[in-house]
């Protein structure tokens, strides 16, 4: 590293990041968070680390975005309107001044579009891999964050955009024959898109969400754990992209498979049968396809359920973190 | 690992940790974070690392311990009492099961000593060192929030407790010659002791605070530079332990040692002349030393001063992370 050291990476590089007046220029021992009267703090972690969840070679702010995007979408899926994040990177040796400043200019990108400031952290050199824990902070009226406790038997479960182009992009990169679609897919596992705005205009709607990371059958398996019900999703109804059917193809194997990929970054939220005027209303408000795809039912666990109707055996529900 | 994955690990080990209702039982994505009316959210964040801050032959439960009381040392400077935590965990491929049990162990018992919460967090199996970042939470009457930026020109500093017996512990394991003081040294660099208590006293009376980890100098050196001001402190004194002054002596040149070390977590601050009475009485109150050991001048700039009152060469202030 040719900067001279950690006060000089703070001055260059994060500094101009600390937007908010209580990051305090990143020059206190702590920062000060400000909640609206009315509002309650949303707060979430998530740590990335090379070589588990991203390459070395991976461009900087790519990694940057996701990095801060995988915990912009976990707010988004309760419901909670994204306002700040700490980073504590542990930077690896092979680490240098431009990726360091690649690093800033991606967190300023998504800070400008998602409305976020940088308020603090922590920087170290390690012997060890680049890892990336963010803890990231919103917030929602008082009383109203959507949980994943909160589905309710009869709720119909629907989730947002396309399912497994990530995994299908993941898959591409190392090797898979990919069709014209290959640059979409691999940005959809690069760069995640989460459903910030959507998420906030959930509140009044769903009962239950949770975002998809692990995968959308595991994901909604916590929903139906957590809710103490059942949860059918119908294979036929998993929405895939053009990307993804052109890879993997169309049938309830297909759908399996993305449902089970994971790094989609969709919200997955169930809602009762009067809210689905409210529901298909938000997705052209939004632009974003919603789609109905399953059922809260009494009972336990989660299901895929092929064209028969008959749950389909599945070797995992999707991405184990160990 | 023989616990069958993360979410055993999260069942067994910290679930029970999360003991604010709006850690969710670390069942949802996010938790909700409660701050009470009139009072302001102070939030901090570091990072430890194998084979940098500790090594892998550390007992966990300290390791635990000393991860989170950086951060509740933190949030004691700025006067706030700690309420929250979140844990982002990167698990080396030696962590097994008793460890872990042993450093969930050493959060319980923290949070019994400093009355908080785990909240949420990650845990990620990485293929390099043991990697904790953990952010820390607490709150300050609006508006109290204890800066460095605070200092005015005629205050005189003040430090709690006895500085360099971390940095004496570590030379000690390092294979320094000990005196019978070894033990109380070597814990002094393994597990900290936070002024929690005290540095919520410290609200009314202090105009600028800072924690003590990179080193007296370095650490009042930034709260120099934040205030726009000169700090000299006087070298004779700098408190010193009976086992600093084995080690090494009580003149000038170990005070330099010790005030240039780090990891004492003691608290320095700066209040005005006429707070010298209350800061005595505080003292009383807590059964802790507080020492008052230079003054805030026009200027710019930190001197350790020796007994003729002229600046000690400094190699360095203290620590620096790279």
């Amino acid at each position: 590293m040719t900067r001279s050291g950690e006060f000089d990476l703070i001055r260059d590089v994060f500094a101009p990041l600390a937007e908010a007046p209580g990051a305090l220029g990143l020059a206190d021992d702590a920062a000060l968070v400000h909640i609206p009267a009315g509002r309650e703090l949303v707060v979430t972690a998530d740590t990335l680390i090379e070589g588990v969840h991203f390459l070395m070679n991976d461009p900087a702010d790519l990694i940057a975005r996701k990095a801060l995007r995988v915990n912009l979408s976990d707010l988004a899926s309760k419901g909670a309107r994204p306002d700040y994040y700490f980073l504590c990177l542990s930077l690896a040796s092979w680490v240098d001044d431009s990726w360091l400043t690649r690093f800033g200019e991606g967190l300023a990108a998504d800070q400008k579009s998602y409305g976020v400031s940088l308020m603090g952290g922590d920087t170290t050199a390690t012997p060890g891999p680049l890892t990336i824990s963010i803890t990231a902070m919103g917030s929602v009226e008082a009383g109203r964050m959507i949980k994943r406790s909160g589905a309710h038997a009869g709720d119909l479960v629907f989730v947002t955009g396309t399912i497994g182009d990530a995994g299908a992009g993941l898959a591409v990169l190392n090797g898979a024959s990919a069709s014209a679609d290959r640059g979409s897919l691999i940005r959809r596992y690069q760069l995640p898109e989460p459903r910030t705005g959507l998420g906030q205009k959930l509140v009044p709607l769903a009962h239950a969400s949770v975002d998809i990371s692990d995968g959308l059958m595991a994901d909604l398996g916590h929903v139906a754990a957590a809710s103490g019900l059942r949860i059918v999703v119908d294979a036929a109804r998993v929405p895939l992209s053009e990307g993804v059917r052109a890879l993997w193809g169309s049938n309830a194997t297909a759908a399996a498979r993305a449902a089970t990929s994971g790094d989609d970054y969709e919200i997955a939220f169930t809602a009762p049968y009067g809210a689905r005027g409210a529901v298909a209303a938000l997705s052209s408000e939004t632009g974003i396809a919603i789609s109905e795809i399953g059922r809260v039912e009494p009972g336990e666990g989660i299901d895929l359920l092929n064209e028969a109707g008959r749950a389909m055996p599945l070797q995992s529900l999707g991405f184990r973190h160990f």
